[in-house]
């Protein structure tokens, strides 16, 4: 298939947006923008760094780099709107391998309307692919890493550790409680857009999306807010199922494992039983997993950990540069 | 390095754009559309595939990646204002190395004010660049691909075949005429961002940026524009040290060659002076090469040869998916 023959088989029949006048097919999208504000987020994944084809189908890689970058549209409080695809691929992949590649994604977009409206395909020895996804923000939401303050509640949506605990049963033959639901995690996560979103009526709420594990996530709010934060070991959530794995494991993939693309966020006490009621309403679960501290602690994190002690975490996680 | 210290290292210290509420730092940028329209392009380029470290250093690499966006932006009739880069690099590229991409995309972006709002930096076997440009443009401006008509002039700034006569001689060690022009051309090419952002007093003229060669985009006009178009050999503007090359390969990189990143576009016969005139300001060649055919040629592109024949010209070009 040519790149011209290639480009037409993905292109959207129709565009839900109605902000876009311009999608596929000229030189740049163009958007008439609605009056709120826009935010833009871009990553890239790299076979052999990010994923192997023997624990993520083609469908899984596509689903999941564009559940990556709807997740720092959630933790921007903003409601996505449209992708842009760049994709190298090599030759040991297929038409159909490439197709369920956008077929991933797509299935993704048509859950939130997001349109695809741009891009590039080009050939490589490995596959590489960067998304960029665009969203509008209502003006004067904040929900920067820099909004934490001191006394915040710190709240985590959903479970930790479960996308790690998947590519482990990917990866190691066995038998294993509750299989199919963490390797799903794994393969098919769930940005938490819905929730976000239902967060619109708080002024202020500090969110960060978990893609390279809790203690990073944390480390970079209390950097950018310059507070301190306590983390209390025994409230960090997992799933029912996840004590059949080695404690290690579990200590390792819950705090430093990433992956799980859910949101790290703090909020003012006062507005806590609003943020409970609204993952509520989306039958998500939230929990609170500590506190913020005062600037004296600046860009540290802390574990309280079962025991009582406290202990300063590592800001480590998943560091895909590595020099 | 790890991945936050080189975030640090592009980092810039201050930003230019008054739209720009925030930059890199946070898990996506976020703009405030002063009202124009907004235009996104987004391309991927492959070590191996679309430069090669014999011919080009990291700084051309860069430099050329971000001008083959900025090429897209003008294409547009638009005001470049941000970008994003996500770039994937192997360990045979030092940090020296991936400083000088980040420089000459800098030295680019410093020219035209451009932001560097957010990215992605990974590890894999190649170099992958992928950039994502953002611009703004004029309500009620129309520099698409469809809009050329019927009696249109056919027109292209500078000349054509310079990039691939500097990749000919940075492959083929030998005496040149103007060499330094030749390479330059293929090294560093000039986006036509000013003289794209002149025409603006005209309400219609169609645009395509010479990327892939002028035969290719010529189709992509006329299929867009439902249009023929006849293009008159000895009218295509040629360096003049360009005839020292064999005729064969002469006829095939003005033609087929691409990466020239000139503008080829249509304007009707009334606005034509006009054009000329912004050209002139700008002391860049402009020249009339064909004109536009009516509905019945739709898609079709012909070239009127030296000796009076005319020969529909195949669509290909540069195809950088060849599976």
């Amino acid at each position: 298939m040519d790149e011209f023959s290639f480009i037409q088989s993905i292109q959207q029949s129709y565009y839900r947006q109605p902000t876009l006048l311009k999608g596929v097919g000229d030189d740049a999208a163009i958007i008439r923008p609605s009056g709120d504000d826009i935010v833009i987020a871009k990553d890239m994944l790299v076979e052999h760094v990010h994923f192997i084809k023997s624990t993520m189908k083609p469908y899984h890689i596509g689903y999941k780099a564009l559940a990556a970058n709807l997740s720092d549209i959630a933790a921007m409080g903003a409601i996505p709107a449209y992708y842009l695809v760049a994709i190298s691929i090599s030759n040991d992949w297929s038409n159909e391998e490439l197709a369920e590649i956008y077929n991933g994604m797509k299935s993704l977009a048509d859950r939130y309307k997001v349109d695809l409206i741009g891009g590039d395909t080009v050939s490589g020895t490995e596959l590489v692919i960067s998304i960029t996804v665009i969203g509008y923000a209502n003006r004067n939401i904040s929900r920067l890493r820099s909004a934490a303050k001191e006394g915040d509640v710190v709240f985590v949506t959903g479970t930790l550790g479960d996308s790690q605990a998947g590519l482990h049963i990917l990866q190691n033959a066995g038998t294993y409680k509750e299989e199919e639901y963490f390797k799903r995690r794994h393969q098919l996560p769930s940005p938490r857009v819905e929730f976000s979103l239902g967060l619109q009526q708080i002024d202020r709420v500090a969110l960060n999306d978990i893609s390279d594990g809790i203690a990073s996530e944390a480390h970079e709010l209390a950097e950018s807010s310059k507070v301190g934060m306590v983390l209390i070991e025994d409230k960090i959530p997992v799933h029912p199922a996840y004590a059949q794995f080695d404690s290690n494991l579990q200590y390792n993939w819950k705090l430093f494992g990433g992956e799980d693309f859910e949101l790290l966020g703090t909020v003012s006490r006062s507005d806590w039983e609003l943020v409970k009621q609204r993952a509520q309403q989306l039958s998500l679960r939230l929990t609170e997993i500590g506190y913020v501290t005062d600037e004296k602690d600046a860009g540290k994190v802390f574990l309280q950990q079962e025991n009582g002690k406290i202990i300063q975490l590592e800001k480590k996680g998943y560091n895909h540069l590595s020099r």
